[in-house]
């Protein structure tokens, strides 16, 4: 039963309330047999583990360091700066693929209001340019390119912020007849601008609305149905009537464990207006989730790769110190994808159009690192039940483990323990709660024959897609 | 002596600020001796009697009725609905020209905030649009047909609302920083457009910045510095620190009689802004002058041509009754040029990119009638003097006289008396005051032999241009 189909979709009329409220009862009597599943979009973006959010906008090609909160209220100069004279989007692709990573999103706009793609709902965006006489379009570039290297494409959508037209959270500022006026077109055209990209693009894997959408009841625009339309498969990410996904919580590509994938609102709201109980403690509840959560919501980890003694989403000049050291992207990867939530790094091409040498040679060295420690188990099983044992060939040093739940089925794992055997009988290596789509443990060199997985309470029964050992 | 250059210049250092005031005291104490005499530009403007103003903008397409202070604060839904489909600039050009028009002027911009030109300074602009692919200029196709059929151009450039980018006169709403980047960011980018227009497109015989410009000390953009740089020899109309021309106080195609083409102020303001001394009695001294005003400021006289029974600046559907009778506007003529002012007809294509037809018409049987009544007269003759002679080459009825004064040499005459001499004597015709460029004066038959313009003020010698009788 797609229950969390139901319940991210908006509640449109008095029978969907009525069936939602229905389920909702239902899933609070029968709480110990069911556990919300993903969408088909939830469980390719939880199988895809890694991400690159591309981030480009104007700014990127001033000259001058960028500051967001001068940038969200100052227009962009001359909009001509942007020229980039060697751009290549196969090698933006290539690099992200060639790192392992599954999924692409391009932000088609970010915060200065202007958009890379061939729109005829907002003049502030390729057509305006210069640049390829006016015919250039980002974003089919970089579909086309995602398709060539067999990349999951996502875009990013930016419509809170347009320093532009004048939008300042989603507003235009006043109360003036003049600018309701302008907050109505302004939702209007954001409507168009959003059926463009989904209507005149293909499928997109995910959307990625900045800083979530404001939806007709918060006086923005009804992007979801337009969504919904177009991308009936797709991931949608976020508005107050659906979240597919929710934020991490922090912008430092990890979570703390357990990151549950399951959530008790439907909707996160953006970072800043979100509710007391999901802001509290530094929100620890997007962290962390919620097992008794009734909403699928896995949380993202995400973070700039440029990060290090910095946080650039967006490039800027003489920043490549700022690239992470590798230890610091394996250990994101850990505390990300090994906790049930998908990395999603933030690279951003310079003004020639080209993903810098720097931030390429890193990501592939990451990349390598990745396969290098995960791509040759020494030992691997699957299966159902309380139980899941896993022989080794041979007594064998470990120190690695990954577990991962069949979550199309829900997180049903409640709380577990691993535990291998050793020469001196079984040691309990970690005593653990979620598993999800993901668990990845280290921890210190053990000699063992086998490995269990003891499930001691689940919803359900639970399923373990995998689980495998490794020695690095 | 181009005293009115000086006085119509900015006073930018201070040692013209004291060649001015020394110009000044010359003028109080030689009064007698020394009136403010026109700019070539103006001598240009004054001779070319009449000009079209060729209004269009985007809500001409929009298939609604035109409410101004709608448009003006509400964005255009759908700049696509701009597709002239038979647009032919050398049509409307023509007709202007077979008009008898001697300038022509094009609104590049008006109200919505979009500009009819080939911008890399304002994306809302032709390169937005689907139409000729973007690639379209229709201030490049006016200014070519303007050439092609020997009218001088002018180009009108809305700055005071922009619905587009939300200026409401002049102005972005609120006092925040974020509103004050938006101002800044505004002045700038109307002093790169008026750069694109007046460096790109060669020379223009006058500029006409809707509702005045307003200035750097009114926290506006700098635009007449934009100006003098490209357009030395342009009309400029009009910001607070220049008005080469005045607004004649009503949009009715006419002044009073008398009409001084001299002025006391340096600017007029907008209408709505004006100084209380030039708003008052419903713009008096915009409409009459002063005789001992320091500036030279001719005003104009300006009507739509659809202003009958409307007042249709921009083409609206089913309103070809509004077109002005034939006999109006010949009225018109001589409440106008016939006046010393400059009559300023507005006309609008329409959504196909025509004058229409029955416009078309108007405008030729306008032209003709005027030409018919003009061209052939009875008798003329030129010259200085306190006295001038103009003997008929018989004994004529005659019902109409038309009177120049040389004024590249200012307005000179101060009062004047019309005479004719009949079989009875010399009759008094008319007695008058501003003659100026040009003065008309119909009056009942009368039968006389010789004509003579005896004036009775002067300052300085009267040098009289031309006098001329007619016979209607």
């Amino acid at each position: 039963m797609p229950l969390s189909i139901l319940k991210n979709r908006p509640m449109n009329n008095r029978f969907l309330l009525t069936v939602n409220l229905f389920f909702f009862l239902c899933l609070k009597i029968g709480a110990q047999h069911q556990v919300p599943i993903p969408t088909p979009a939830q469980l390719q973006w939880q199988n895809a583990e890694l991400a690159a959010l591309v981030c480009w906008d104007m700014h990127v090609f001033d000259g001058e360091f960028y500051v967001q909160k001068e940038v969200r209220i100052t227009p962009v100069e001359d909009y001509n700066t942007f020229n980039p004279e060697n751009y290549d989007m196969d090698q933006w692709i290539k690099a992200i693929r060639d790192a392992g990573f599954k999924i692409a999103i391009f932000t088609v706009s970010h915060e200065t209001g202007f958009f890379f793609h061939q729109s005829n709902a907002t003049p502030y965006s390729m057509k305006a340019l210069s640049w390829q006489d006016g015919k250039g379009d980002i974003l089919r570039d970089f579909k086309a390119s995602c398709e060539k290297y067999g990349i999951l494409p996502g875009v990013y959508i930016g419509t809170r912020w347009n320093a532009y037209y004048g939008i300042h959270d989603f507003k235009v500022q006043g109360d003036s007849e003049f600018s309701r006026n302008r907050q109505a077109y302004y939702n209007r055209t954001i409507e168009k601008i959003v059926e463009e990209i989904f209507a005149n693009y293909g499928e997109w894997a995910m959307v990625w609305f900045d800083g979530g959408a404001h939806g007709p009841e918060q006086g923005g625009p009804d992007v979801l149905s337009v969504f919904e339309k177009y991308q009936p498969n797709g991931l949608f990410y976020h508005n107050l009537q659906r979240a597919d996904i929710r934020w991490g919580g922090s912008e430092t590509g990890t979570v703390p464990y357990p990151s549950w994938g399951t959530f008790p609102y439907r909707a996160i709201g953006a970072g800043e207006s979100a509710k007391k109980e999901i802001g509290a403690n530094n929100f620890q509840l997007l962290k962390k989730g919620d097992p008794d959560g009734v909403y699928y919501m896995p949380a993202m980890s995400d973070a700039p790769l440029r990060g290090k003694g910095g946080h650039d989403w967006f490039w800027e000049p003489n920043r490549e110190h700022t690239i992470y050291p590798l230890d610091d992207l394996v250990n994101m990867y850990y505390n990300s994808v090994g906790y049930n939530t998908t990395l999603i790094m933030g690279l951003t091409p310079d003004p020639e159009g080209l993903l810098p040498q720097p931030d390429v040679k890193r990501l592939k060295e990451f990349g390598d690192e990745i396969n290098r420690r995960f791509s040759n188990p020494i030992a691997s099983t699957s299966g159902a039940g309380k139980t899941i044992n896993l022989k080794l060939l041979e007594r064998q040093i470990i120190n690695q483990v990954v577990v991962m739940e069949d979550i199309s089925q829900g997180e049903r794992v409640r709380t577990f323990e691993l535990e291998g055997k050793t020469s001196k009988g079984w040691r309990t290596i970690f005593k653990g709660s979620v598993i999800g789509h993901k668990f990845i443990h280290v921890f210190d060199d053990i000699e063992v024959t086998r490995m269990r997985l003891v499930i001691k309470s689940a919803i359900g029964t639970p399923k373990i897609k995998k689980i495998e050992v490794h020695k690095n």
